[in-house]
Formats: C-alpha cells, sequence, structure tokens
C-alpha cells in the first residue's frame, strides 16, 4: 500500500489521494487513474493525474459530512481502497456557487454571492513577488470573484514570457517584438515554438492551484478561462487530441476546487481555428469530467455564444456595444433565462483602448446598472504603468477610483434582504430593482431605484396603497446614505442634483 | 387704389401688400385673397389672410433681384396690380435653409448652415420683458436654430395662461390646477373652454412675427411647431376643417420669413386624435400654400415618423432611448437619407424628468457625438426656477455649462474647410467625421476624431501614404486646441487622459 492520504478533509475541501506509479515512457498519455468515492449521500467517480515525478493523484471534493470509503484504479496497479473522514465547513466555506432560482447564484449552503468580479488574465504567471501583491490587493477589496487565464497571454503589455510554460518544449523567441511590430504585424520570430503537447509541465498547473487556493482563502471564486486567443505559441492552434488531453488535465487537476468556474474561453469568437462543434465537445468532456457541476459559460468578443444551450450555466458576457453594456442585461435575462455576468464592460484606465479607458464613475454606473437590472458586473483596471503591471492582465496594486465604489456597492447590498434584484418597471427612465421574488407583489420588501447620469432635484415616489417604507438617499460615488424617515402614499424625496443617486424604499412590515 | 406696399424690398425679405376689405360677417371664412408676383426669374402665388381691422394682407419672399409685379385677388374687389423691385441681400441674409447634398443644410446663397438649436416652446407665449431677456440671451448664444410653439403649452411648470390666445373666446379656467392634480389626472376646471374656432386672434400670431422677426435679425432660424399635445384648450383636438382653417392661416403669415422652418408637430404620436392621414393631410396643404419650400418635419415621442414621405425634407428626432441618441446618427442617416437632426436628446438640467437632468457634459459629449456621425443636435435647458421659468419652455436666462461649449463647437467646425460631415469608420471605438464628399478619399483634407467619454492618454494614427497633416488636439469641455505639429505617417499623439477630447487631423496640401 504506498497510497497516501489526509485521514480527514473538510466538506467542499480538496480530499486528495496519491500514489506512485511510473515515470517512464509517457505518463500522460499512456497511464490512467481514477477513484470512486462513497460516502452515505453521494458516489463520486473522479479522474486523476500525472503529476510528474512519479507521482500520480485523484483529487475529490465531498459534498457531505461523514464516513467516506474510496477505491483507486489505475493502469498501473491493483485497486486499493480507504477510508476518510469529512468533517464539517468551518466559517467562510459555505461550498461552491451554484445558480439560485432562474437569475442569481448562491453558494452550497444557501449563503446568497452577490458576484462582483475582477479580471486579472494573467496574474498567476507573474513571478512571485507579484503575485503576492495581487493577493494583497485582492485581500483588501470587494471582489469575489476573479477571471484569468490558465494559458499564458499575448497581447500588448503582455510580451513578457510567463513564468512557467503548460508544456514542455522551448518558446518562440521574443526578439524584435513590441507594440509597433505586434499591432502592424511585422514581427518574425527568430526561433520558433517547440512543444511536446503531450507532456505538460506540472509546476505551471500546481502555481495555478496555489492561487486557487489562496483566492479560496479570500472567499473568492476563481473563474478560469481555459482557451483563450492572445497566443503566440500555438496553444490555441492545436489538435482536437491536443486539446482534448490539456482539457482532460485541467478539469483533473482543478475541478475539486470549490471555487472554480469555467469559462470555456475569453472571446471564445476570436479563435479562427476552433468550430462551434469544438466548444461542445469541450463542454461535453467538462459535463462528463466534473462530477462537481461548477459553472460553466463561455465569454464572448463580438457575438454572444448561444447561452441557451443546457451546459450553460449563466451568462458570461462582453459587451458588443460602445454605448450599452449592463443597460442590456433585463433584455439578456429574458432572452437566455439564465443569471447575467456582464464580466467584461470596459475598464477603468487610460490605455489607448476603448475597451479600457472609461473613468471610475462610468465603470461604478454600470455595475449598479447591472445590479438593478437583476444581473452583475465585472471590474477590470488598465491604467498605464512604466512596467507594464496592469491589473487587467498582471495584478498588483489598483490605481483607480473604482475599487471603493464597489466595496460601497457589495456593503450596501448586504444591508438589503435579499440581493437577488429582479428589475421592475417603475418609470420610463429610472432603472428598479425588486426582490426576484416579490415583482408581482404591490407591496415588495424594497425597490431600489438608481438615477445614472440622470440627476433630478426630486423624485416624486408613489407608496403602495397601505404600506409604510422608509426612504434611503444613496450617494453611489461619493459614498453615503441619508435616511429620510418613514412615509406612507405619496413622498417627494428631495435629490442632491448631482449624478449617481440611488433610492431606496424598503417597507416597514409590522 | 387702396393697396399699400413698399415701392423696394430686399431679396428673400418679406414683400407685403394690404389692403382694406370687409369687416362684417367673419371675414377668416368668408373672405380671401391671393396674389401672384411675377419677376424675370420666378412667378410667385401667395394665398394671403385676414388680418383684423378691416386689413388683408398678402406676403410674398422674392428669391431674386430685379423688377416684379403682382396681381392682387380676392373675394371682395376688383383684381388690382403693382410693381416693386428688389434690392440686393445685405450682410447677414443668405436667405432661407435649404437640404445641401443630402445630408447637409446650406443657405440658399451657398452660405453653410451648420445647425445648433435650441428649444423654447412657449416664448413667444410669454410677457414682453421675458421674450427681451430671452433675446438678449439668444444674442449672445450660439444657436442658429430655436424651436416654439405657436400654440400655447399645458404641462407642468406651464399652467400660466399665455398673453394671448390664438382664437376667440374664453379659456378653460386654472383654479386648482397644480403639478399634483396634473400628475395625477384629478384637476377638473371649474369653467370649461369656449372657442370660436373661425376666429383667430391676430395679435397673438403678430407676436409670433415679431419673434421670428427679431431672431431672423440673430441669424437664427424659427422652426415653428404647428400642431402639439400640451394642450388644456382643446387646440390639439380640433376636427378637420378647423384643423386646416388654422393651417392655411398659419401658412399664409409664416411662410414668406426666410428663416421659417416647419415642423408639424412636437410629438406628433402623443396627439391621440389625430391619425396618420391627418398628418399627410397638414404636408399637403403645406406644399401647396409655401410657395418657398421651407424644410419640413415632423418631430416624434415614441415612434419616429416615416421620414422617407417625400415632403420630408430632414428628420427631426426626439432620441427614443435612454441610452443612445446621437450615437445613432449615422444609422439614421443610412435608413432615411436626409440629414438628422436630434432635435431633442436630453436637456441640461436638474428637473424630476429623465428628458431634463443630465450634465452639460452628456450634453455636449451628445453634440459631438452627433456632429462626427453627419448630424446636427439641439439643446435645451430645464433647471428648476423659483418663478418656473426655464429655458425650455419660457426662454429667459441660461443657467447652465453647455452653452459656452455649443459656441467653441460651432467655432471650431468653422475653423474647417467644410462643417458638412460624414461618419468614417475609422476605429471600432472613436467615430471619426471626414468631409462629406470626401468619403472615398485615400487622403481626406480632414479627419475629425471624437473621444466622447474614452480617454486614452495616447492614440496611434496611421496618416495617409504620401500626405503631411497637421495635429490638434481638441479639449471641447475645456475649450482648448492645441497644436501638435506637423506629421506624416505613423504619429502617436498624446493626450490628456480625460473625457471629452477629440484630435484633428488636417492635410496639408502643396
Amino acid at each position: 500500500m504506498s497510497l497516501r492520504y489526509p485521514p480527514t478533509v473538510e466538506r467542499w475541501c480538496v480530499f486528495e489521494v496519491s500514489l506512485p506509479g511510473p515515470s517512464d515512457g509517457n505518463p500522460y498519455t499512456e497511464q490512467s487513474v481514477c477513484a470512486t468515492f462513497t460516502g452515505a449521500q453521494e458516489t463520486v467517480r473522479a479522474y486523476g493525474f500525472y503529476d510528474g515525478d512519479g507521482i500520480y493523484r485523484v483529487r475529490f471534493m465531498p459534498s457531505f459530512e461523514g464516513a467516506y470509503t474510496f477505491v483507486i484504479e489505475s493502469s498501473f496497479a491493483d485497486a486499493q481502497t480507504g477510508t476518510f473522514a469529512v468533517m464539517p465547513a468551518s466559517p467562510g466555506n459555505h461550498g461552491p456557487v451554484r445558480v439560485s432560482g432562474t437569475y442569481h447564484f448562491a453558494y452550497e449552503d444557501g449563503t446568497p454571492h452577490f458576484s462582483i468580479g475582477t479580471t486579472c488574465y494573467a496574474w498567476t504567471h507573474q513571478p512571485d513577488a507579484l503575485v503576492e501583491e495581487t493577493l494583497a490587493t485582492l485581500a483588501d477589496s470587494a471582489f469575489n470573484k476573479i477571471r484569468f487565464c490558465i494559458l499564458p497571454k499575448h497581447y500588448i503589455h503582455n510580451f513578457r514570457d510567463p513564468v512557467t510554460f503548460p508544456w514542455e518544449g522551448t518558446p518562440v523567441s521574443v526578439e524584435g517584438l513590441d507594440e509597433q511590430s505586434f499591432l502592424d504585424g511585422s514581427w518574425t520570430p527568430v526561433r520558433p515554438n517547440e512543444w511536446d503537447f503531450t507532456r505538460f509541465v506540472p509546476e505551471h498547473f500546481r502555481r495555478i492551484e496555489r492561487c486557487i487556493e489562496r483566492v479560496m482563502a479570500l472567499g473568492i471564486e476563481a473563474d478560469l478561462i481555459v482557451m483563450h486567443p492572445y497566443d503566440r505559441w500555438g496553444f490555441s492552434k492545436m489538435t482536437k487530441a491536443q486539446d482534448d488531453l490539456y482539457w482532460k488535465y485541467v478539469v483533473a487537476r482543478f475541478a475539486a476546487y470549490r471555487n472554480v468556474w469555467w469559462s470555456l474561453a475569453n472571446e471564445y469568437d476570436l479563435m479562427a481555428a476552433k468550430a462551434p462543434e469544438d466548444w461542445e465537445r469541450y463542454a461535453a468532456i467538462l459535463t462528463e469530467r466534473d462530477p462537481y457541476r461548477h459553472l460553466r459559460s463561455v465569454h464572448n468578443c463580438l457575438h454572444l455564444y448561444d447561452f441557451t444551450r443546457p451546459w450553460v450555466t449563466h451568462c458570461s458576457v462582453q459587451r458588443v456595444d460602445v454605448y450599452k453594456s449592463c443597460e442590456l442585461v433585463d433584455q439578456l435575462r429574458q432572452r437566455y433565462g439564465k443569471p447575467v455576468v456582464m464580466d467584461e464592460i470596459c475598464y477603468e484606465g487610460d490605455i489607448d483602448q476603448g475597451w479600457g479607458n472609461i473613468t471610475g464613475q462610468e465603470l461604478v454606473r454600470r455595475f449598479w446598472e447591472a445590479t438593478v437590472r437583476g444581473g452583475y458586473a465585472g471590474h477590470g483596471e488598465t491604467f498605464l504603468h512604466p512596467d507594464d503591471i496592469l491589473w487587467w492582465s498582471h495584478g498588483g496594486t489598483l490605481h483607480g477610483e473604482s475599487g471603493a465604489r464597489l466595496r460601497f456597492l457589495r456593503d450596501f447590498m448586504a444591508t438589503l434582504p435579499t440581493c437577488d434584484m429582479r428589475p421592475a418597471q417603475a418609470s420610463w427612465d429610472v432603472p428598479c430593482a425588486v426582490p426576484e421574488g416579490e415583482v408581482m407583489r404591490a407591496d415588495p420588501s424594497f425597490q431600489l431605484h438608481y438615477f445614472g447620469f440622470f440627476r433630478p432635484r426630486f423624485r416624486d415616489f408613489t407608496l403602495p396603497e397601505g404600506a409604510r417604507y422608509s426612504v434611503q438617499v444613496i450617494d453611489t460615488w461619493n459614498m453615503t446614505v441619508e435616511d429620510r424617515g418613514m412615509h406612507e402614499g405619496r413622498v417627494r424625496v428631495e435629490l442632491p442634483g448631482r449624478e449617481y443617486i440611488a433610492v431606496c424604499l424598503r417597507a416597514i412590515r409590522n
């Protein structure tokens, strides 16, 4: 018996069994390992993976407490068994995030998840010191989801090689590569790529796992982007067999982390080498091999993915209109009948690209628009930096003004009886949310009106008959909440005549 | 011979012949008068009108210089003739505004008209002192077009009776009318309207004529709104015969003023008593009875009029989307093939209505969006005022920040070789205009890029091969123009990282 595994594990944490095996030949393609885990309330079959140095691992995330047994089978050893105990979840561990109702999210223990995401595409590929800086920034932020890529990124501001590569081999040389030669397409490498796509570099994946664990500890979901088009290494143009090997390896390594969300791609529609059936094939691998049914979506550039596909759990949207982004959330909800996450809506910054140079005010306005329309938005930041360290790709430190206001948004939402919002047509100009379940109710628990770039000096509200409501005026930019007393019938609410004001009316139940 | 008329008139000014006639019975319905004016280059038949006190008038706007004769005919006297001379236009008199090419405007003498309109619906119905204040504000403004109503306006902030009414009779009492009773529909007048719709009050129309003349002297076009829905007097619900009498009277009185544009309605689609065929009938009256072919359009609330109708000279648009207004100008140009005037795009102000409480920044942004997309925008202002004097209806004084920036826009446009702009697809994020006639030209005379709410720190431009361009960075809000030298090939233009910046590239021809 050469199995190694702990006697106990926390519910929704990673239980890992390792065993030694052959390191000769190509263990990634010639060997296989999997295990079946059985407790009183579930039986889960999980695929394992080769982690280098003659070690094979199978990971499992238990969804229940109590006694478990497992059987591990492999291509190189007899089946073996073991037992372990699943302990209660510790505080802060609420399980994986699931779709809640139709349009929202909650952790498996029922705790609501009001998603406030950010994007740092390549942060796990940076040197350790920068990774630590990013983690410190995240710890001090409002974010509870972070989007990032497994594969390295090749794009302006992203010409440095990653700290590790996912495959064994030699990367194309970067000599002569700069923004100009990138943009005008004149760069020709002096040394081509040489990769063995059948041999992974475990350390590349371990770095990502450490990052997944670290953000998990901060209560942050890891929205893993498995494929993307910004590539000089050929990783976006592998064969079907190479892709499938990669997908299976990724799912085997990462699926047991409770905070994982699957983003099949960033900007899938820019990956010219992939056809619609490729995406469906990756999805089939995911649905077969991720027994925990983590959230799944595909992020677009110009054309939304077909979010009606049954395996898509939520809409992960990059805005496709220069002027309207989160203003379309209610339409997207109607069209797809799934949660709408506006993951890319332009970033706060000052770079030369129109997707990365809006003000903090405009970014925060989009978050509130998404919120009162019953959806979720995503942050990003792209300020020019002397060392080309931009939050959007590299992480590091935030320089913008939106971060504090997103904290304010998250804190404000936590004061409501529910953060599951549904758009209610209260007026033609000002979007309004009520609790998701109460849209048909004449006297909803609250109404949250958001004025955006409108800046009236007052607004009249007609409160539901026979009900008393408290009135709050929220300055979403200056981060103040003013109580304006309790009212019945028709009430005129004086407003500051500035942009970015919300009014919250809360029912006082007797 | 009891005709009265001057011996000379300036080209494109009003030549008026008056003659006495019966004042008994109902001269408005029982008598008629018209005249034919003949010069070397035109023969024009014009309908006249009864102006009260036994005086009938026929007005004529000559389009050419030289000797003219006329014959005047009436239901009450023998035909009479006369002669007069048309003198050259004085400086500042460029004739009526016409459509120029497909998408733009020019005065009849060829001078371009870069339309910067404003709206003061009821300014001619205000007391004289306020009318004078409005004229003083206009004289000091960038506006070269003003939209206003012939008929009085009934709406919040507009409950005072006008100084004059268009018809003889008694208006409904205003007792008990206030914003609350207006909005909740609870107001019931204690004394109903009593009007004789066959008897006009000439002084009401004379006041308007004086205003048309005064703004003409300021170089401002009078965009006359003939009908509108905001009415407590029944003027929006007259019979077909009453409507037609009104339309003929209006055209007979106003058509000879060179600065008149016809707006058949403000928010035609809110006039529930009118059917599509009514609007076409009014248009038929206009095309028959306005021999000068003044510009004609119909302004909407929720649904654009069918601007493809042959008598519609240009699109007069109220934005129908809360978030996109002038951003749609290029689409509207394509759809209708006519000049696009975004006459109502929300007003700078702080009232409680979403159509009247945006910032000056946002209003000016919309003007520049309209401009670089090859269209035109309209201003309005709605700040709460202790005496309910809001520019949008009453005129008076401007309190906002947009006015100075619109002057800057107008002045900047005058520095370009042409103000006829055509949208050119230069990049996905930043709209760009080139001269209308040069869109197919590889090296247009200029490119005007407008960054709106984007705020990059720099932008790279690839200039047309073999051409030299001067570069200007325009801060459209802070009203500065910085010259950045002359360049060829690829040029990186440093930008201030603020919103509302434009870059103008001007070809240097040898």
